[in-house]
């Protein structure tokens, strides 16, 4: 499983990440995210696997959708640039910067508007 | 000049870009920015060069730095991460994605928290 794991590219294992936690299965993309994770979110940081899932399972319920953009890569760095859909928006930009270490993900900066994804009411009176 | 912008690669283009504006020089940046640039940042979408010059012109008096965390690019595309330093964050970071036709860029799509450059009232309040 390792070695499969690590004859994977960085692309690879960030697509079939994206895919999974697009399409809901937060289990099967956590199996491509190393323990000791560190991910940077507007507003927080999130250290290690369980916190990153328990991120993740706050947002899957509301997404709805998901368009993508593009991806750019090179070696062990991944970007993704994809719009998710959920109730409140399904034009706001996301950006999500990965690096990849031995075929699963090492970081993760993920980079989004808080208010484009908060309730109308909430925009103008700022409760997310 | 056209032929000259014509041979830079998409890479050039916006690395100048980059470093044009976040060190304050809007006028040297939209040299590089076709007419008809199509812009989108959080909350609206700007059309044509104007619009997006008088939208740098309104944020870069607020630019105290700038951190480049990495750029990645494929072929027309080029995609940037990095933090901008103002007197509230230095640590949120912004991702911005082109794409460059005939050396001049010809879309940008800009994501960024508002709410992490908002005043740390506005950010309780929801005024930004």
């Amino acid at each position: 499983m390792m070695t499969q794991q690590a004859e994977r590219t960085a692309v690879d294992v960030v697509s079939a990440y994206h895919r999974a936690w697009t399409s809901g299965d937060v289990d099967a993309a956590m199996h491509l995210v190393a323990d000791d994770v560190v991910c940077q979110v507007p507003g927080e940081e999130t250290a290690g696997k369980d916190g990153w899932r328990a991120y993740l399972q706050g947002f899957v319920p509301m997404l709805t959708g998901v368009s993508d953009l593009t991806s750019l890569s090179d070696d062990d760095q991944v970007a993704l640039l994809y719009s998710p859909h959920t109730a409140v928006t399904s034009t706001a930009y996301a950006a999500e910067h990965f690096r990849v270490r031995d075929g699963l993900i090492a970081s993760i900066v993920l980079v989004f508007d808080r208010l484009s994804y908060a309730p109308p009411a909430a925009e103008k009176a700022g409760e997310s």
